[in-house]
């Protein structure tokens, strides 16, 4: 059985998990308290991936909570295989919508200077906040990502 | 030696180099063809990311056909470590230039209606295919990404 940081049913496992969650959970609050996010499609979309996220790490947070607390083994095949194509799907999906709101950003904040000039409707450096806080939680979900394939490829 | 689909120095291997060459180079192209691109900063980045895909993937085409001609195995841990990173590294900027572009035609066309404003001046019908070009290599490029890290945790 390999030991590598961030295996499910490990501690390690399930503080990265944990970091997850809470990061995606911020950039979902602090976006949704944002005035005038749902002017951008890619907001609601960021809101939607982190909310994703959320379910999905929370999800496999309860999971190495139980396989801890019964010491229970996660390196099978089949469990593997679908962490990982989960693991991958949310990340790519957390990818996308972190890079699409940045765009959106450089759009109101340099291309077109919509910020400036109407920033009593759109609180843009809260959406930067928010952006920030999902590029976080994008990486530390692709350290899960590489860990479950390296893991599933070794097995 | 393990052959998967796509491996470095095989025949497979330098059909997906040569695809991923050539829909980055259209995308690059039509982007740049484009009036009005340099109007959002992702554009710039989008055409930036294929010119990189475009030069990793036309180098690593070269490769293999040296391999394949000389009939050598490129099969061990320091090449497919270097390509591994390349690939991943690529392929991460490829996906976010894209979703960004994709972020910010959703601006001009959706939220907006910057391109039914200034159709004359804005190409949002050329922008949209240069994107979808970019996921297609995006794509391309994410298997070469899968197949070596697959070879890496392998050898």
């Amino acid at each position: 059985m390999k030991s590598l940081f961030g295996s499910p049913g490990k501690v390690s496992g399930l503080v990265l998990r944990i970091s997850q969650c809470l990061f995606a959970s911020a950039s979902l609050a602090v976006m949704s308290s944002a005035s005038g996010f749902s002017t951008a499609t890619s907001f609601c979309f960021l809101i939607a991936a982190m909310g994703l996220e959320v379910l999905w790490s929370f999800g496999l947070a309860c999971l190495d909570i139980h396989a801890l607390r019964l010491k229970k083994d996660l390196h099978n095949h089949i469990v593997l295989s679908l962490l990982a194509i989960g693991d991958w799907v949310t990340a790519i999906l957390s990818l996308a919508a972190a890079c699409s709101s940045a765009g959106v950003m450089v759009v109101f904040m340099k291309d077109t200077n919509i910020c400036s000039r109407s920033h009593a409707t759109l609180s843009c450096d809260t959406f930067q906040i928010s952006v920030a806080l999902a590029f976080v939680a994008w990486f530390l979900l692709a350290v899960s990502s590489y860990v479950m394939f390296w893991l599933l490829a070794t097995i």
